[in-house]
């Protein structure tokens, strides 16, 4: 598939070398067609990986993953266009972490609790189909499961559009993972993402981002 | 030892029956010396269960379960009384859950994200040594966990005072829990009350809240 990236940091680069490496054609995302980061990432990936600004890889993708900085989300998804996401999977791996008081970091107020980046997502491109994924764990394991226990631990994601779940879901199993909970609709952003201040406590309390949950029965 | 446990519902009478069975002296605490509830509990607990107001509850225990609604908790510590807590290990088992927009509830805004019930009572009675601990899960799983997996899957406490948190250790031990993770001082608390919003969730999924949370490494 053509998939667009938008963000160039590890998360971005991450994903989208996974995505090359099986198969599909990613167009990386940035304020900038030339970003520095982007052209490293580029010349990695080859043939299959291309670059360009946030709008250029919205249009570029059939599915497109958002990788930016949760306090930028919204004015990268609006860079990107309304017009280019219309109708398509709009994947949101990230989150709204506050770091102005210092470690460890809180939610952004106004996108905690009863709302949820997802969720403000959702409702600033109402034309795209938003699917909250991959936010709840470090990027390494985004694209590695058995890298934790063999991959027995668990997946959440949630969005409003089943079918597009259902296209989601083929690409984290083509990842690795095995079992994936969907959590409803957009609405369960919030619960996903308010899963990150316990992991980032555990991670200092580790030492490391090796870890993830899983829900037991 | 002699505890006392502020609230009369499902959560305070599963913990109080557990700690009578354990050979502990329980009272029964809440705003009416008389309550139905608590005089229910009492006929079936036998001699080591007794029954009173708050502040009696708390002038009684050398510690004191808080296992009031969250909406209520700090009215209800308030009634224990600074002066019989004062010195005195405080679980807090709540969970300020806002249920007024319906189900799944979201927390109480004010006690969220920068802060917590925990925290909150913490600050409401400073010289108490609040430790959070048994909010992450139904009250059943509390005293019973191998009801799920045999037992393997995490207990999550955190508190300021390392002999208080050493203390409610062993009582969790005995209640046969295995793997305990301490998160550290009392501002934990935000992160383990923000699990409870995807914990409602997975059970109003799974139907039933014989679940628990398991950190895989």
């Amino acid at each position: 598939m053509k998939i667009g990236i938008l963000g160039t940091g590890m998360v971005g680069a991450t994903l989208g070398t996974k995505l090359v490496q099986l198969g599909h054609q990613v167009k990386m995302g940035s304020r900038t067609a030339t970003n520095e980061k982007a052209a490293k990432w580029v010349k990695e990936a080859g043939a299959n990986g291309t670059q360009g600004t946030f709008a250029d890889a919205s249009a570029f993708g059939e599915i497109i993953f958002n990788c930016t900085k949760g306090d930028g989300a919204i004015d990268a998804v609006k860079a990107a266009g309304a017009d280019n996401l219309n109708g398509k999977i709009l994947v949101d791996v990230s989150n709204a972490l506050d770091f102005s008081k210092g470690m460890p970091p809180s939610l952004i107020p106004s996108l905690s609790n009863t709302n949820s980046l997802g969720e403000e997502i959702q409702r600033t491109i109402p034309g795209a189909k938003v699917v909250k994924a991959f936010n709840t764990m470090n990027c390494v394991l985004m694209v590695n499961p058995t890298m934790v226990a063999s991959g027995a631990h668990d997946f959440f994601m949630c969005g409003n559009d089943e079918s597009a779940k259902a296209t989601v879901l083929e690409i984290i199993k083509s990842f690795g993972w095995e079992s994936i909970i969907d959590l409803g609709d957009i609405t369960g952003a919030r619960t996903m993402e308010m899963l990150l201040p316990i992991w980032v406590r555990l991670m200092m309390k580790f030492g490391n981002p090796n870890f993830n949950f899983k829900i037991v029965k």
